[in-house]
């Protein structure tokens, strides 16, 4: 078996003998990556749970492929090229390249082309999962994320686009958000296809730098956009980037184009430039019978990735959010889509045009987590026992019993530790009450039970004597003591 | 930058233009990666969330690192060398190889090294993600797969690794199995320490091949074990496995120990192996004051992984089974895990002796499917309002409104397809009705439904005239309808 994987080998690992004391290892993880704790991850399950249940109620199946998938099979549709594997995780495995999937999108096309026979189609399915993208990380720029992407392949009606897109409202609605608090902008890329056969732009390169140089209408102002389809733009920092070249007339009637608000004011440049508007005709006749108003036409649309070939959508939150150095940012969208109806002929010559959405899942949480209206739970530690005595162990065993039996979070402490530490690790786990047992209390069949809800640190106040005479101790009877608990 | 990545770079993927008719894709998945549906996933998020609700009942916080570390950082502790990298995915990163966690200990010991004096202690964390092997596949035998961890780091005492097995235990009751569906089989690396002190096996690879040995009972029996402890042993397809080459009397008195039922009743064979017995015997008394009867000691229960240090445990299912090719197996296990001391200390210094229990999630979830006394949900399809007329959209969007209302999964049928199409899309998707408004029932403010329910396939066998007469078939009034229908 080949030993050699790619032309070095990870660090020389021979084996660790972990009882040894080593040169000790950095605890950090590589740029890109973190860690989640608690009210993000709890906030996170329900969330995910509030959209699966609205995609099964909305007639969508659900379907998890594998992480890994034939490096070739996924292609290489990302913008961002700036990265060795053009932002794709690859290993050779064996002898084929492997990569982790960037998105759900080019793996549900090999599921479809795989399984087409047995789908029913239209297929609606949705998936939540990791992607990874092997780009440069900056800050809040993930090399990991979670993507849930609700798709359906297999009808070319734009009537499903425009579904998709109630579907989406809906589901936003469902997990907390006011109409006011976002909305759903909407493109078709044969208007910008049409728009650069017009102005006879060709070349694969060029198209694809005047796209990415719309994309960025966001971050780099109107006039921002006009350098980069120009010859090039130089940002705070210095740094330089080159720009599509076009020419004057050229860039002048794409900053009109993106000026349009209303698409029935548009005069058609050619073929497939009317085809794109009949299609958000479509959509807006669509949206008006479901009495569906919370969306804008928006030619700046324009969605990074190079697979789309219709009508392109956006969900965009309008309420205010802080970025990690507590400033207010335009955060932007939290999610969009589009018609892709050659994805799955990559494959096959198969009858499978598709339209999808994929919600950013840690954007939308980071986005909730600042949300007013939204009751995030704040986390309830367990109520502690402390373990005053060994022997008490099966005393303690009891009131452990009829807290879990009430469903309520509660442990005993284990460790061998003073009173004081052990209270100290009731203040870490923001635990609601302690109970205290000792000799007195197992003596006469009671438990005394210390409210710590409203105080910041009992460890570091109060002492056993204190303890005793506090307010908010209380001694009561085992039989009765679960009146006094209120979480 | 540096544009060369390993030896060779991935497949040369110029820019893929998606309209132009390539060469096709094999929609293949790598070996070793499955793709999931419906049923299982579903039976897996709810044994996921019960699985979740009850550590956070017992008192454990949720933690998820990322699925990347540094190489060096999760070592190597697995005990399959028979590939590259020793079983882990690696990537170079700039200057520095990073892997795809291989479980969600090393992570863990990781992470509060890092956070260490923010963290309570003990610190109670569950984690259930996925984690990647790069094994050599086969049957049954996946690269990638969930794991539910639930760890207690910062506390020596032996009464946590006791507690940690009662959640284990009461959580398999509370997804629904029996006492007699299941054991909690202990045992203690400390005995098989002092053993092989005992015997002067003191040379680290001799050590590995004996545990690995052992390890195999389940598969080669007790002939094999003494086969592979000695000189080695050929397997039916004619493959040798070089043994541990240990010496007759070596070997005998392995053997026996292997046999032993009750730990009382063995000699202590030296310090450290009386560690192990007054270690198991806290355990045991733990259990008898919890009234904890489900578990057994068993000696041959060694637990794969390089850094146990103390008790290791294994749950082990009691009912039968079926493999891929419906012949009834012998499952084994569906998690285990044990005491490992001294992995946080590969960071830092610190006082953070651990112990910890891993579920195999898909394993769990691959018996509970086979599982009579489960009551796995079946899937039941949207029901498809079928589309009759494009005129009546917004007859069929009322009708839609009504289910989605009521909370019963529906959509609209979209596509431009004959009716008769559109009931085998019903089929496929398992609806238990469809509703058929045309001209007649529009006018008079009527819907007409059919129960597909106890119906085969109802697109073969009847046309448009068959349905008016069908006796499942009901027409009733708008306001009425969703009495009939019965989810």
């Amino acid at each position: 078996m080949d030993q050699e994987v790619g032309g070095s080998n990870p660090p020389n690992c021979t084996k660790i003998q972990i009882m040894s004391e080593n040169k000790k290892l950095n605890p950090e993880l590589p740029s890109g990556f973190k860690d989640r704790i608690n009210e993000e991850l709890l906030l996170r399950d329900e969330i995910i749970s509030l959209i699966k249940n609205n995609f099964i109620l909305n007639g969508f199946d659900q379907l998890e492929t594998s992480s890994f998938e034939y490096s070739d099979v996924i292609g290489k549709f990302l913008p961002d090229q700036d990265r060795p594997q053009s932002g794709v995780f690859s290993i050779k495995d064996e002898n084929d390249w492997i990569s982790l999937r960037y998105d759900l999108t080019a793996p549900l096309a090999r599921y479809v082309a795989k399984n087409y026979d047995l789908l029913p189609r239209p297929f609606k399915r949705f998936q939540v999962g990791q992607v990874w993208r092997n780009e440069k990380p900056g800050p809040g720029r993930f090399r990991e994320f979670i993507q849930f992407d609700i798709d359906i392949v297999g009808d070319s009606n734009v009537q499903y686009d425009a579904d998709l897109c109630l579907v989406i409202s809906d589901t936003l609605n469902k997990i907390g958000l006011k109409n006011q608090d976002f909305k759903i902008r909407i493109n078709n890329r044969k208007l910008l296809q049409g728009l650069l056969e017009d102005l006879k732009i060709l070349d694969y390169k060029q198209i694809q730098s005047t796209l990415r140089a719309i994309d960025k209408l966001d971050r780099v102002g109107i006039k921002g956009v006009e350098l980069l389809l120009g010859n090039g733009r130089k940002d705070k920092s210095g740094d330089f980037t080159k720009g599509a070249e076009l020419k004057k007339n050229q860039i002048d009637k794409i900053i009109s184009f993106l000026d349009f608000k209303d698409f029935n004011k548009i005069t058609p440049l050619n073929e497939i430039f009317s085809e794109g508007i009949k299609e958000l005709i479509i959509i807006k006749n669509y949206f008006e019978l479901f009495n569906f108003k919370n969306f804008v036409f928006d030619p700046t649309v324009i969605r990074g990735l190079d697979y789309y070939t219709g009508p392109i959508f956006e969900a965009n939150l309008s309420f205010k959010v802080k970025n990690e150095k507590d400033v207010e940012i335009e955060f932007g969208s939290i999610g969009g889509g589009g018609r892709y109806d050659k994805l799955v002929n990559r494959f096959k010559n198969l009858n499978a045009p598709a339209t999808g959405f994929s919600i950013g899942v840690d954007r939308l949480i980071y986005a909730l987590l600042q949300y007013d209206d939204l009751k995030i739970k704040n986390i309830i530690g367990p109520i502690v026992i402390c373990n005053l005595d060994e022997a008490y162990l099966g005393y303690y065993r009891q009131i452990l019993s009829k807290l879990r039996d009430a469903n309520i979070c509660s442990e005993i402490y284990l460790g061998k530790n003073s009173l004081k530490n052990q209270l100290k690790y009731a203040d870490k786990r923001k635990s609601p009450y302690v109970i205290i047992c000792g000799e007195d209390e197992v003596k006469n069949n009671e438990v005394t039970i210390k409210n710590l809800k409203d105080t910041d640190k009992v460890s570091d106040a109060i002492n056993r004597e204190d303890w005793k005479s506090s307010s908010k101790q209380k001694k009561c009877s085992i039989e009765n003591f679960l009146k006094e608990i209120k979480i």
